[in-house]
């Protein structure tokens, strides 16, 4: 088993960089926080024996030796970026348990035949530098490292820029070919754990995701004497699309995800017709051809739409990832590992984006989820209890000691 | 007749005060902009032989006198302030217009019986200071002096300090028991005239007007982990009211009008589920009675949608202004002088409000209409012919002499 105290007690000193006012944490991605909790990982990872690498993206590969030279690495991790109003969980519990796990096999005196690997992917939130999990994506040739050394912040710094100022530019050539598994364990960001009253979600794998930007124009007046009749106004076609996409979704449930969280109304005067509205969508689905046919019901409403109530529409994609559906020998160890250590658990598929996503296109991997409380985190009072973590830890260091044992 | 060229100019002379680059005006209440419109207005009123007050909410009355000392006033009047991206003829012409009738009253030596006066009335706009048509409403007692001048901009000046710093804090006690009759010439704002190619527009009345601020909300969670029957989204909810109050003005034709001009989403991320957003909600109609079921409709809208959507709504009113019926005197007035002239008219009702309909409610009022392009103001690009203008302003001649001179 893995120690309950000494992992709250990391999770918490990690916490303190960037901690805010109400209880959360704001340590964006590639800011000086991000280089202290960087600094504070490779200086406890040291500590515990394990070389340090980082690659080109800034990803830090700390490694445990293995008995037999040559093994692919049983791999695990996760982020320590935070949104602005993230909180104390999202990402840096993936990356302490790790820890957790490598200080628990030193203390235990345990070897693995394969060598262990933690890892912190850059860059996850991409609320900083768009688009999300940059480092995993690099890592495993889904994103292109040129391209994303040139993103930009909204002050003008480059990514690659970012990485060279905290001094985690790095040299090290890592290989993606040799991974036997990777494990990240991660709080659900969601309810249903809670919900169903289960310590331990068995992660089958993700959500698709197709995310849009719609433009709709039609034209400014005055609220007052222009006729109903006359008026071509872009909030009301929005209100239809916002509606339209909740029940996309709904008409493909369980897996079903429709969201509008973005709308920008323009000139936003109390009595002035909107003229144009920026918005945004995101459709998900677990099921690749249903999320495609939930898109192509967005295109042909928004079309729809925006000719009867005399609108300009431009639907840009922005997000695209296709469904990941996990590799059953990494689903099979977490479900072992639960069972063995007789955990409450239960199938679930992840709703949010994760670095083990991109990872489970290279090579096998899971996930493994904990509750957090009422479902909610990127936000400052995101909390998850001691308990329920100690036990996703243990989860994590048996799936690891399965993989890397035998 | 008036003189074209001349009324063109002034209007032209006035625009230059706070002109845009992109051909509009941005001269707000009680600015120095405002100070050097409201000089220039002086000196040119002066110059007419004219005298002025100023009274303690910086109204200016500029009057040519008449031949029977102690008859009521027959007053025409608008505004100089404007909308931060205005345009240079909402209000401007209709003070300019005034000025033109003095000026050709004294280029072709005509006596009235009753004196003739043309005012500025304060801060119409309400953008900097609200409310709207401040000035008028404290003339007509509809709003209290005291509170108004106590009225911050977004700085925290107030109205009192910013009357001070321009000059314009008077000590005049003008009567508003004597008017014999207010008119008040405008562009039409909307686009009827234009559609129905008619110059004139014989103003019956306007609309009342109800205002709304509503706050609804919800929960605040990940897009993706968050499935649809567990959300609280606070934009769907007002999704559905936008469509409603666009709903509830379409059931009451020709004179119902509904906008939602504000929406403001928070936390306003891609894939967050908004936990609030701020909507406006303006509703109008001719009919009192009309307009409250109107507004009945909208609380119970909110109420059954706020339910249905786990939602807190907090619906506040922000505006009410009965409908205003003009005075029969003043509409006959104001169509026997386009009857006369030869111009093509029609009667409408004004979707705004004005300064003259404050005046409506303490003294016979009316107003003439003059199309403007497109129906657009509140907007930089905000234009009107000079020929319309023209032909309005001679209706407003024609109109003030038949009062003036009986
Ligand atoms: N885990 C997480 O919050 N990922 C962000 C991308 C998403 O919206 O799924
Ligand atoms: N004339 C005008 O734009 N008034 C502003 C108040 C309104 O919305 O009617």
């Amino acid at each position: 088993h893995t120690d309950r105290e000494r992992l709250w007690d990391s999770l918490m000193e990690l916490a303190r960089l960037g901690a805010t006012p109400k209880g959360g944490v704001n340590r964006q991605a590639l800011t000086d926080l991000d280089r202290q909790a960087r600094d504070l990982f490779v200086e406890w990872c040291r500590a515990e024996g394990c070389s340090i690498r980082v690659d080109a993206i800034g990803n830090i590969f700390a490694q445990r030796p293995g008995q037999e030279p040559g093994l692919p690495v049983v791999m695990t991790g996760s982020h320590i970026d935070t949104q602005p109003t993230g909180g104390k969980f999202d990402g840096c519990y993936g990356v302490m348990a790790g820890l957790e796990v490598i200080r628990t096999l030193n203390q235990h005196n345990i070897q693995t035949k394969a060598p262990i690997e933690v890892v912190v992917w850059t860059n996850e939130e991409g609320c900083r530098f768009p688009p999300c999990m940059m480092g995993s994506g690099v890592f495993t040739g889904q994103l292109e490292l040129e391209k994303m050394l040139a993103q930009t912040d909204p002050d003008g710094v480059s990514v690659g820029d970012a990485l060279t100022n905290i001094g985690y530019s790095g040299k090290a050539q890592v290989s993606s070919d040799h991974i036997k598994a990777f494990f990240e364990v991660h709080i659900e960001q969601g309810p249903i754990l809670e919900e169903c009253g289960k310590t331990i979600g068995v992660v089958v794998g993700a959500l698709g995701q197709k995310w849009f930007d719609l433009t709709l124009t039609g034209q400014e007046a005055h609220a007052g004497p222009t006729p109903m009749r006359l008026r071509r106004d872009a909030l009301l076609g929005a209100a239809e699309i916002t509606q339209a996409v909740n029940r996309i979704a709904n008409e493909h449930q369980p897996h079903g995800r429709g969201t509008v969280g973005v709308m920008q109304v323009h000139p936003g005067s109390r009595n002035v017709i909107p003229g144009q509205v920026n918005m945004s969508i995101d459709l998900r689905h677990f099921d690749a051809d249903t999320l495609t046919a939930m898109a192509n019901s967005l295109v042909e409403l928004v079309k729809d739409v925006s000719q009867r109530h005399g609108l300009c529409a431009e639907l840009t994609p922005t997000a695209d990832f296709i469904p990941e559906h996990f590799s059953d020998n990494c689903i099979d160890a977490v479900r072992h590992a639960s069972n063995q250590l007789g955990y409450s658990h239960m199938e679930i598929v992840s709703g949010a984006g994760h670095d083990a996503i991109f990872i489970g296109r290279i090579a096998p991997a899971g996930m493994i989820f904990v509750p957090c409380e009422k479902g909610i985190s990127h936000n400052e009072i995101e909390n998850a209890a001691p308990a329920d973590l100690h036990d996703g830890c243990n989860v994590l260091l048996h799936a690891m000691l399965e993989q890397a044992i035998i």
